[in-house]
């Protein structure tokens, strides 16, 4: 037990309380250098150890090929919207998009400004609540990439497998919301990026893993700091990158290893969710959002029979210690995010409250 | 006292212990809130007054006009080398940089790819050890604008006023390495960056201080993440922005006015330097690098009579609890980088050891 509430807030997220202890010490002074994390030169042995360590555990972790590289960057998914396009977009080529939800919609817009976007399949007709079939997705003739989104934050949909796709095409993938809270076949994949704050640490710094052969031909000139080959060849230090969030990934990454890794967070993760969408199918009282074969493991959205109902009911959990429950202000509701770090107690307690709310109001 | 080192890194440096001590604290709960700073959703209320107090104590710090916008945005200095062209230089147009040091030549590099740069002067020729004379530059037709870097970490110089420029056009100005360290007039600026990882804070975050005209016609179409004008209408959070980096802004912003602000600063920075400068001066062991006039109040940087002698010393610094000595790679010799946060007692230290390493060895 701790002081702490049960923070529900989709992304930053809640951290693992062991990694947050670990910081506290380390803001002072950081293997015995007489120097804090956030002090140290970025050219120095304790940043060289955190970076490598910091890869080295994150290849481990998803048995990422050689042949990729592990990068940190800046800027977050909002700027990979524009760099995957910008290397990997031509002018006059065609990138396939699949449009699940709104960061999926950011992505395309981005996409629109350096070459021509085809978008594959959309559930935009029912509000993002589903995830379009295979049967359902049309490709272009020759994408120069196919984009998907594998979690979709806002209504709280997610793809249990990677899309599949044509030959002679590759797939990128944004993986912000569900990275690593599961096994993931990386060799499948031709770029994954995720920013940091939901399952890996703090916001400020995104992941990218990226097959190297990419990076040989890119689609046009670029700014040293939108080339993903620059920080490739740099160890994401061709500038002074942000130290202290690659830091706090390091530990999150070790965290997960101690815990058993990608299977054992898949378990966990199957486990916390089900306790909750246990709590919405068992009820009248609530609604999911998401069609139960599209429903998030990270992200569980549900609805109360009207918004007065809602107000109370987060107010309720608000006072009881439950924080950041409110959905996203594009569609109101429920949302209990409960990434990697969020601890299966924490989903049992909301479910308690849940059956406790519908007893005494429904 | 404290069993810190004195810290004499060039950036990530050393920030106030009472800033540390706080942030400890924070990174466990935050304003009782239950959740740490790292874990609060950047739309939610603890975030909201973060993102506030820190702008308008940058405001109050410098007295800044009204009608200029304060940004926190990610990708370091380097990617407003980028910014700034992309946003203000038409691909027919001309800027002029005043060329004084490496990073004045990776901003020349960026700004390159986007229209033309005329070097309005340029201290290459003697190794960037002294800064050009206002009669010694040349100022093309019609510049865009003009950019100047105002403190150079490598060799250690710096302006002791802003270049004056010819009317019509506006300055922009690199003051990663000495923003807030002394009085600043805002208002003979255009805009002003200065990633926080000296005077400011963590690495991970960049101050834009830009007058909000110049936004309203930029020099053609870009991503959104390469829009001033877009992070200023979304007060810096058009996207998950590095929180942290911010959050441990505004506690640095704030210790600088409890400190007394910039009048205070530039007296305590004032008083540092000339310790240094004087265990260089009077000694014929030591030599300062930089040209006395253009001398740096943050980066002190001198040679010893041989590199076996500065590799001795460096050594004995080092096993006497003084960090970061080194110079930077492309020169060689000792670099004391003391910032804003970095303590009067450290430059007496060094000066100490300086004197008794001659007087030993010498």
């Amino acid at each position: 037990m701790t002081d702490r509430a049960f923070n529900f807030s989709p992304g930053p997220a809640c951290l693992p309380e062991a990694v947050l202890r670990e910081a506290q010490r380390d803001l002072w002074d950081i293997a015995g250098s007489g120097v804090g994390i956030l002090e140290h030169s970025h050219r120095g042995g304790v940043v060289d150890g955190i970076f490598a360590d910091a890869a080295a555990d994150c290849r481990k972790l998803a048995s990422i090929p050689d042949e990729y590289g592990v990068l940190f960057l800046s800027g977050g998914a909002s700027t990979q919207f524009t760099m995957l396009p910008a290397n990997f977009l031509p002018a006059d080529g065609v990138a396939d998009y699949l449009k699940t939800g709104s960061w999926s919609e950011k992505a395309i817009a981005e996409a629109e400004s350096y070459g021509r976007v085809h978008v594959a399949c959309s559930s935009a007709d029912r509000d993002y609540s589903y995830l379009p079939a295979s049967a359902e997705t049309r490709f272009s003739e020759r994408p120069a990439y196919v984009h998907y989104t594998s979690n979709n934050t806002v209504v709280g949909t997610q793809f249990r497998e990677p899309p599949l796709i044509p030959g002679g095409t590759w797939l990128a993938c944004d993986a912000s919301s569900d990275i690593f809270s599961r096994p993931i076949d990386v060799s499948r994949f031709g770029l994954i990026y995720a920013s940091a704050q939901k399952n890996l640490g703090p916001a400020g710094v995104t992941l990218v893993i990226v097959r190297r052969e990419l990076l040989e031909r890119t689609a046009r000139e670029l700014p040293s700091m939108l080339r993903y080959a620059v920080h490739d060849q740099q160890d994401s230090r061709y500038n002074t990158p942000p130290v202290f969030q690659v830091y706090v990934v390091g530990q999150v990454l070790r965290w997960t290893l101690d815990q058993g890794g990608l299977e054992a967070m898949a378990e966990r993760n199957l486990e916390k969710a089900t306790a909750l969408y246990d709590a919405i199918d068992s009820s009248d009282f609530y609604t999911g959002t998401a069609r139960p074969d599209a429903r998030s493991l990270m992200n569980v959205t549900f609805r109360l029979p009207s918004e007065a109902f809602e107000s109370e009911f987060l107010l309720e959990a608000e006072q009881a210690g439950f924080a950041g429950l409110k959905g996203h202000r594009s569609v109101g509701g429920v949302r209990a995010s409960i990434y990697n770090a969020f601890p299966l107690a924490g989903c049992r307690a909301l479910a308690e409250l849940m059956r406790e709310f519908e007893r005494t109001r429904g």
